[in-house]
């Protein structure tokens, strides 16, 4: 394993990353004055309203540019049935083994992963891929038997204290129970759910009856999910309490493959306007297919430690409403009266799955946002700038309005701009400090205006208009400032280049 | 008590509220194909539009309104130690009886109120007050003896088995907690947040000091809280698994009172904002304070059920803030260089909290909407005429577009309608059905524009518009349609109200 105290420079740069989301108010760690609460984070108030716009985004964009996309929002906890039916009670487990002297649990595939990344910066690159694949082997057949003495027979030894003296390899299941209700003989264990699919699942019918929808048609969702991962990591890329943005599509057996283009096209297309670049994405096609599905992809985004999985695409087949009518005993049926075949007119629809984390595009988006510009300046020396390009229709904050000096009528110039832009933008006022320091914390949260109030205004109404990524500063009538910052934000932007 | 099977006039009313809640897709039970979780219910399609609209507006009445309040968004999951420092620990808890016959668990007030209130069905008033003023006097010496005595002694039985062969009365904690991490033995248990102000709390300094926050100032945060309430009842009103939206205001020691008076101002404000009439709210100032608070009400609204808390504000002094201090060694301390006298310019600021259930203002704002209207027609009928009169700020869907015909060039002439006013506000087109139908159904999810293409419009594109409230009809251009529509669903009608 590699040395812990090098540091690469991809970790160098997601270091630079999470130190800047913690001192510009994006993201903290929780409970901090507590020491902190592993793979456990917190929004704060530049993150919170970031994280808010990339929702609010996501959620049109399935609801409004889609007329056939409806939302709903269902509970955490649902009935312990539907993780029974779900398939996540009997299989969403990892084979575990604990070191009997550190006492510490590790995930299998990750220690003899480790040891083949060993094999390969030793130079066998050969020994490193007949291991990954002798454990791929074990894995699928579940051979936890195997596992273990492959554990043996590569020396692999527990990090914390550094012997082989392991346990037993289990499952262990990686959702997180809780006990719920009145009484303590019949408390019940219930979970958190581990993905918000299933909420959606178990509603098709309501909302499809209520609704009163026709086929094909989707339901969307934006909520927390749980999972006791073992090793989380990577900043908010893999935390024990993250949100996910899915939407289930279901549509006509047969016609899924249609539907899984569609919605390949038009996640991509979103993620592109948004503002992630086409060399940071790319598709990654599922070899080995989960047992459900007859079609899966990922979209990855290269972030700082390197192509990792944004949102995946999935062609779930009637496998989920096909369980839940098993284990509900209720119909989940669609009535297509389009189809003139009466004995194929009623039906357990296909789905399309479309599963995003909001954290992990949140920090695509950070990452991605993230620039330091060096350049030369009059006396030839090099200067740094940081600032966060987000586009300007999810930036936290949209415009900030400041007053040259602090006297001279200036401030109160200024409020009367600010007063004129805050019911309109997410609008900042300050006077304090100089306009140089100003514009540079404004970089920092990546706010796209900024807009200056000096001796000029008092005379003409003319504002200096600062555009963040340029820099370059135009001069404006004040009576044009909202259309101009307007046209900015606009969502319109976004859903033109997802619609064309 | 009360015969089971008599349905008082309140009990009516909210069945029929809830039963329009599931027929047109705004709340449908949890897990409803497994026959339900009970206390635990979801949005449905209309729902979580109403949902997000009124969560939006209070957080932008919050951040937006206040150039000193910023949001967070703190995770469920906090340290363990947050909840020793909070005593949600020690005692967030109810005293408990379980039936030894019937393996129920009750909570004793419950059980000692029912029989209060059974006395005074029979005429006793007197011997139902004396056994309240009891109750409360053993409640506050958390006297459990006395209390199991006193169920003995007022004979009160199980309503399952009917017997009092009751068990001793114990505490039971209201928090849902569950095991976090990797090592088994080194597993701890954490809870799932009974409330989300803590989080606001444990991130004061982080806020104050990355977002230069000067005192007075706000954090916001909206967030799912949870707790194993026995007994859950009243539809959404009281729910394991519930959304608060909570604001705390940090201000100097010794002006909390004047903003206590400030924020119940703003806060009733903009519940009559929203649409709820002042007849039906009311304000209850505690007599009883928590240690913590040396000031504190409620905003009650009249709900079917009686007036009940649908908002509290509360003074919580430096508590909460100091016991973090203390648990957490750390500091949480504010330095006010706007303080002359050097002794006193650092202090634990003290806090004004805001706290309302997002799910009981929709059930308030959904039971204030829902409107029943009977008419003598020509023929001398009475007809009957249901709607949800929202306000049009935050009604799920704002218009519908219908072409008279299907035919007659009428549904492409509708859909270039549609597509002008899509992209502004959320939209529905639909051509099948009869246009009354068509406008019931608008009427009963609370669409408050209609918008009919007829052959007149083909001629000189006009359409009409009609009004959900007074099924009003006008003849309008098609080019004013999305201005005379912005008029009023805007925000800024509501901001009008508040900053008024």
């Amino acid at each position: 394993m590699a040395n812990k105290s090098q540091v690469t420079p991809e970790e160098a740069t997601l270091q630079k990353i999470v130190a800047h989301a913690k001192e510009y108010g994006f993201v903290f760690p929780s409970s901090e004055i507590y020491d902190g609460l592993q793979a456990v984070y917190d929004y704060g108030q530049n993150g919170v309203e970031l994280k808010n716009n990339l929702k609010q985004i996501w959620w049109k964009a399935m609801t409004m540019l889609n007329e056939n996309v409806v939302g709903i929002d269902a509970a955490i906890f649902m009935h312990p049935l539907v993780w029974k039916a779900s398939g996540h009670v009997d299989s969403f487990n990892d084979p575990m083994v604990d070191n009997k002297d550190s006492k510490k649990r590790y995930r299998v595939d990750h220690l003899i992963e480790a040891k083949a990344y060993e094999y390969e910066e030793q130079g066998f690159p050969d020994k490193a891929a007949a291991l990954i694949s002798q454990m791929n082997s074990l894995l699928e057949k579940e051979d936890f038997e195997g596992l273990g003495k492959l554990l043996q027979e590569e020396k692999i030894v527990c990090p914390v204290s550094g012997t082989s003296n392991w346990t037993e390899v289990r499952q262990f299941n990686l959702m997180f129970g809780t006990l719920l209700g009145s009484v303590a003989d019949e408390a019940s264990v219930i979970y958190l759910r581990p993905e918000t699919a299933q909420g959606i699942f178990v509603n098709f019918l309501n909302v499809q009856q209520t609704g009163r929808m026709k086929i094909p048609f989707g339901i969307a969702q934006i909520g927390k999910a749980f999972r006791n991962e073992i090793v989380a990591r990577q900043f908010i890329f893999r935390m024990r309490e993250f949100e996910q943005m899915e939407m289930q599509f279901f549509c006509r057996p047969g016609t899924e493959m249609e539907w899984y283009e569609y919605w390949k096209e038009k996640r991509y297309k979103f993620l592109l306007a948004l503002g992630l670049p086409a060399e940071k994405l790319r598709f990654h096609v599922h070899e080995k297919l989960a047992h459900y599905a007859n079609a899966a992809l990922d979209i990855e985004y290269e972030f700082p430690f390197g192509f990792k999985e944004l949102e995946g695409i999935h062609s779930r087949t009637d496998y989920d409403l096909g369980r839940h009518q098993e284990f509900s005993k209720k119909k989940l049926q669609y009535f297509d009266d389009e189809i003139t075949d009466k004995a194929k007119q009623r039906y357990v629809p296909y789905v399309v799955e479309t599963s995003i984390g909001a954290d992990r595009l949140f920090l695509a988006i950070l990452c991605n946002a993230y620039t330091e510009e060096v350049k030369i300046n009059a006396k030839g020396e090099e200067t740094k700038r940081i600032f966060l390009k987000f586009h300007p229709a999810i930036a936290p904050v949209k415009v900030a309005v400041f007053p040259l000096l602090r006297k001279d009528g200036l401030p109160e110039k200024a409020r009367e701009v600010f007063e004129q832009l805050r019911y309109d933008f997410n609008t900042i006022y300050e006077e304090k400090g100089s306009i140089g320091k100003n514009y540079t914390r404004m970089d920092l949260i990546g706010t796209p205006f900024c807009v200056t109030i000096d001796h000029q205004t008092l005379q003409d109404n003319t504002v200096t208009l600062r555009y963040r990524d340029t820099a370059e500063q135009v001069r404006l009538p004040i009576a044009e400032l909202n259309s101009v910052i307007e046209k900015e934000v606009s969502l319109k932007n976004i859903w033109q280049k997802i619609v064309s």
